[in-house]
């Protein structure tokens, strides 16, 4: 069993400030995302896109905005359940939480920080029938390691960035780089385009187009898949088949906590500490709404930091927390590192 | 007259990123600041210090996150009244306003936004009789504009950073610097002090410690003042006085707008668009005070955002905004400026 003061469900920009705002009030945090790793729709999606509206940063790209908040949150020692769905939660008679993820890891906690944005990121699975069967077992819609593909003959289905990306990143490593794309198109960053092109003429990538992927075949683990080219048929034999065709976010098991759910969006209270209907547990960023919620990031950051004081009063309803400027009291990390501004000196001139 | 759809008063960060989030929206503003640059107590009390809680910065220091807003707003070219307080404020028949500085300066808007933070920042004056019948002629509590001491002989009067780092730096234009102080001991960054030092070895800044400026001598401008170190009396020649003992913030005449005013900051009557009880006018940063208010610039800076759609509603009461990301959407400055994320082609790979 994990635990933590502050869960955070959701590690995207807003669940990892929260970690900085939390450890400034001495709290411990501990996130879980069902992504491979942090950063949300920013790393997954995004990542090579610029931001022009976070304040301060006249342009940062989606994924230098994660590294950069990643690296603010360190000294608090945040942990991590990564590539995991927050599934249960359960009201404890303490009135603390246990949160049980899709595998079974528990978490448990006084304060639950939704902070789930759009919601877990679901692939979109092509209609091939008993493709499930073959999950965890060479089929998988996200690459979570991919060391596991070293010297593997991996088929990659899709005509996007991911699917791009990834051929690219596998022909490295992997045996053999399959790419199927049902029209000769590919839409993606002009210089990923380019580099597939690149290693196509190489022989580096083979390239099935206009094509799709419409049986998997194999006892059990993935020994081939039938591909449609046409009017023709054929098999092609692989040990990884890697579906890309985009993530889609859902609420999921979160919309059956009993929270009061408006718009496909966690309904708060009030804005003056985003807690939810359920005393202990906030929700914060996207996730939530309000009258005149505006999905940014920055207010994000702003409910993260007053939900922090709020969460700080329940789990110490007797102490008064005195807010003190970083600038002023500098910011010392769960990890003993201290960071504070230089001290003026009293020094004589003679 | 200045005419603008929303009058910011006070230049510091909420202020300044208040100009991006309206110019997202089309909107022109202008600023006016006691101070005579952008940026607040960050340019004018903290340049140099570092603030370890604005999101995605682990470490800034105050001036860069100035320069950077600087930055981030110029493609909406905002207006600037330096170095004037907002005086007064008129409803106009139309429900817009017109404000006027204490240098008579009159702006005419639609919306006004308070931004002031702790107030305008007033400078201590030393109790020396007759001292404002010099200022502006050779008395200074602010320094706006170095140029004006070129070749001059300059008194300074102070002790801390302010009194240190002009000394440093009016040594290199002006004809003679002397300091004045009434310790032996400065209080700055360890740099400051070591640089005056030397300057002074070099006989470029001349010390006069412990000892205070007790009177101004000369018919309307400066001459000279009377400095008493012990027991004695002297008389020391000077074409320019500039006592620096600290600024200290004050609500000033904005206290007298008929704002509801409780703990020395005005009350916005909620927290969805910050407006306060007049309405056309909001108050966002550190001015303003709701129940778990926290005086932090990130949340300045959701308030400012928060508002800038209020108003956009209340400019526009026919039209609905729908949100773009700037991500997806790019940023149009009223310069003719465009930032926008690369597009994603669509190319045959053959």
């Amino acid at each position: 069993m994990i635990k933590t003061d502050i869960l955070i469900i959701g590690a995207g920009p807003t669940g990892l400030f929260t970690v900085f705002e939390a450890g400034l009030l001495k709290l411990k945090c501990h996130l879980i995302d069902a992504l491979p790793q942090p950063g949300g729709q920013c790393s997954e999606i995004y990542p090579k896109k610029p931001i022009y509206d976070i304040p301060a940063f006249p342009e940062i790209l989606a994924g230098d905005l994660v590294d950069n908040l990643m690296k603010q949150i360190a000294p608090f020692q945040p942990g991590f359940t990564l590539g995991e769905r927050a599934e249960t939660i359960e009201k404890q008679d303490d009135g603390s939480f246990i949160v049980t993820t899709n595998k079974g890891t528990q978490h448990h906690a006084p304060i639950v920080a939704i902070a789930g944005g759009l919601g877990s990121f679901e692939p979109r699975k092509p209609p091939i029938p008993n493709l499930a069967n073959y999950e965890d077992h060479g089929v998988a819609y996200m690459i979570r390691d991919p060391e596991m593909y070293r010297n593997k003959r991996v088929v990659i289905a899709g005509g996007g960035d991911s699917a791009l990306d990834w051929s690219i990143f596998l022909a490295s490593i992997a045996e053999s780089v399959t790419l199927v794309h049902r029209r000769n198109e590919f839409r993606g960053a002009l210089d990923s385009v380019e580099k597939v092109q690149e290693l196509k003429n190489q022989g580096k990538i083979e390239l099935i187009t206009p094509a799709e992927v419409v049986d998997v075949v194999g006892d059990r683990q993935v020994a081939g898949v039938s591909i449609k080219q046409g009017a023709e048929v054929f098999n092609k034999p692989c040990d990884a088949f890697i579906p890309l065709f985009g993530l889609a976010p859902k609420l999921g098991p979160i919309a059956d906590w009993g929270l009061e759910i408006e718009k496909n969006a966690i309904k708060v209270d009030n804005t003056l500490d985003y807690q939810t209907n359920i005393p202990g547990i906030y929700a914060i960023g996207d996730v939530n709404t309000y009258p005149g919620k505006l999905k940014l990031i920055l207010c994000g950051f702003h409910e993260a930091t007053l939900m922090c004081q709020s969460a700080y009063q329940r789990i110490f309803p007797d102490k008064r927390y005195v807010m003190k400027y970083t600038t002023v009291g500098g910011v010392d990390g769960f990890d003993g590192s201290r960071k504070e501004a230089p001290k003026a000196v009293v020094k004589k001139i003679e």
